[in-house]
């Protein structure tokens, strides 16, 4: 062979040789740094995390789970976004009681509707979770799922959270929003399992969780299918179906997937028993609760709190091998 | 250049490149041979079929629908397995009736347990869906879903169709197991809508026809979360929840997706709104109803049937665009 082509190559192999090992060096020293949960700070909880799903997902590991079987729940209300100083849902059920205020002029006269338009809103909630489902059932039944999927939408681009002056998807947890990448990069499938109105979540689940409308679980009123005008329509009933709260969570997580997660995330005691459900399977299983204990960044509650109550889950998590999440400790960062 | 070393080099670029091509020669063969509806004789709607998912799946094609929007709803009795001479289900229920009664001395004199232990079917049918719905309540309710659904696996096992003398899963239509793949295999989203139990069906959906638990929606009764003897289970109540028919196919999708489908496949008019609903959406749709006209190789039944009765559908669904698949003419084959 002549030298000048032997050397050129040669030139040729080792470049492409280099090439190779470079390119693997640098895959390997970017899957090495690259942190799936960089809001996280080090510690007991994000290693709990990691350490799960590794051992779950390593096909040669006594704790290996198959793909079908890694379900993951989330409650949402104060595990995913913030619940402060009112559910979310209820500042928007608020708004649409003063919206449709002028075709309804007996609500002047009627409570709770009379206290919300009168800007009392402690009033307003002094029937506790009766007279919040009362003014939703009344705010929300009769229209169709797409018109109500409209009007939440519109409320979500134009209100803003009271104190914080954001739009509400943007008060959502950084560090669940990397735990739910990191679970959906390794096949974990996710649902939302909220006390929240089904129809309501699924509106923006997508957008700012990535989590679709079939994964997402949560309280509901009965629909009826109808024509109208020709056209086939879901029409909202001021009619009670479904409470996804306390020990309806477990129901409806058998309800809607049939199937017990082996992971399972809330922040009050109305998640309580959806982590027992979780955590009493058979195999690995991983249970957290999020502790609302920074005052500074977000805010500090639990065994007083009238919303988002953690009192149960404090005293018999650790002893269950729950996990707590400190959001001062264990989050580097609150929001994104 | 050396002449040898040009030689070498060439030889070895035109063998890779006929490689490369013999490659995609045979795998465009390949393709091109491989029928994706093998047990669909040629006709109008075996191209329908495959002309709309081509249509739906190609990113350049103006009926292209993105990946996570294919949501494709079917039916079970009569639909995706036989319903002849009753819906399996049923049968199920009456074998487990004579199971318990040894333990409810009260059902020899209570109708319509009493029919059923006599081995008068006709006579416990007589009182329609109702005295159904009442029999699966008392067989079904008190049980964990766990214990429900080794009783059905069970009886799956065991269980012989009292005319094939085949497993009731062997009866199961070939052609609607090709379509399935066929829809997964380009990315459609495949569930089951039933009539039938919604825990009955999640035994066997995804070993049967490869759909799991959480794409089942199925009628239901209502469900408890209970510790016993320091275990948590979910136990099925004496309650109806919901009812997945008629009507109440669209709400059960609603319910259960909050998407509406593109594509839907049923058999009766107990189908007709979840076709209606499918295909009552913008863009393209395809809502399919299969007409059992065959008495040599499955059954033939339509208007006068009291299970799997179709009238309206037959009347109108031409003229709405349905396609009616003929068992007969369209299948090559009914059972795997």
């Amino acid at each position: 062979m002549h030298s000048a082509t032997q050397k050129s190559l040669s030139v040729l192999f080792r470049a492409t040789l280099c090439a190779v090992i470079l390119c693997a060096g640098a895959l390997s020293a970017h899957s090495q740094s690259q942190d799936p949960l960089p809001s996280w700070n080090v510690g007991s909880n994000k290693k709990a995390i990691i350490d799960f799903v590794t051992r779950t997902t390593s096909a040669e590991h006594d704790d290996f789970i198959p793909a079908k079987m890694r379900i993951a729940a989330f409650d949402n209300d104060g595990t995913l976004w913030s619940e402060r100083p009112l559910y979310f849902q209820a500042i928007y059920i608020f708004d649409r009681i003063e919206e449709l205020a002028p075709a309804h002029p007996e609500w002047q006269q009627t409570e709770p509707f009379a206290s919300v338009l009168r800007g009392n809103l402690q009033a307003a909630l002094s029937g506790g979770e009766k007279a919040l489902l009362e003014m939703a059932m009344a705010t929300h039944a009769g229209v169709t799922v797409s018109e109500f999927s409209e009007s939440v939408s519109r409320w979500l681009e134009t209100a803003r959270h009271p104190e914080s002056g954001k739009p509400y998807t943007a008060m959502v947890f950084q560090p669940m929003l990397e735990l739910l990448d990191f679970l959906r990069a390794n096949d974990f499938k996710v649902y939302i399992v909220s006390g929240g109105g089904i129809d309501f979540l699924r509106v923006f689940a997508e957008e700012v969780y990535g989590v679709p409308p079939e994964q997402v679980i949560g309280s509901s009123i009965k629909a009826k299918y109808e024509i109208r005008d020709g056209v086939p329509v879901i029409v909202k009933q001021p009619e009670i179906d479904f409470i996804d709260d306390k020990a309806g969570k477990p129901v409806g997580i058998n309800r809607y997937i049939g199937r017990r997660p082996v992971l399972a995330v809330g922040n009050s005691d109305g998640d309580f028993e959806m982590l027992e459900w979780t955590a009493g399977g058979d195999g690995p299983r991983l249970a957290m609760l999020v502790h609302h204990d920074d005052d500074t960044r977000e805010w500090a509650y639990d065994r007083e709190s009238h919303i988002g109550r953690l009192g149960r889950g404090l005293d018999e998590g650790p002893q269950r091998g729950w996990k707590i999440i400190s959001m001062k400790n264990d989050w580097s960062r609150i929001y994104p």
